[in-house]
């Protein structure tokens, strides 16, 4: 879907890297939450608190998952799934939007 | 107010400046329209075509708004209304957090 419709949206951002990773928190009726972000081209390591779902909707980015050993390379659109308390790096290569999802379990 | 309720928030970023300055589109029951942006240190000119009531929720930057020879500058939380059909500048000299509103009249 292209928009979320009767959502809440947070009005401060979510400033990571010196603003280079930047998000707005959208609040869903049913008590589930979404960040909308943009990463600009940069290496970064994040934690997980529960489990997302990492939806690119574009951009250009290398990712390594936890446990893993090979970086999964998306260009363009992709998706990619983090485990609940973990930790994932990035490979920004180029201007990225994305939608996290967060799964309480 | 900290947050918008019952908005629909499209999905995909609007990118400037190479990712420099992005913003997140809300759209309210009203009809009317605002922008949830981030704005990294640079220098820019933006043309508007609505109307805009640019609110800064965080960061230092100075503008120079349309038919003005002195540059405002704000710190931290601030505001500033740029007419319809006009451009303006801005110096981003730290992260800068904002919600711009567009008005049509």
């Amino acid at each position: 879907m292209s928009q979320f419709e009767n959502v809440t949206v947070v009005k401060k951002a979510n400033v990571y890297f010196d603003g280079k990773v930047t998000s707005r928190t959208v609040l869903f009726a049913d008590g589930t939450k979404k960040t909308l972000g943009i990463m600009l081209p940069g290496e970064y390591e994040f934690g997980t608190d529960a489990k997302e779902i990492m939806e690119i909707l574009a951009g250009d980015l290398k990712v390594l998952l936890p446990g893993e050993s090979q970086w999964a390379h998306i260009q363009g659109e992709g998706e990619f799934i983090v485990p609940a308390n973990s930790k994932f790096k990035l490979q920004v290569t180029e201007v990225s939007d994305y939608c996290c999802s967060y799964i309480n379990e």
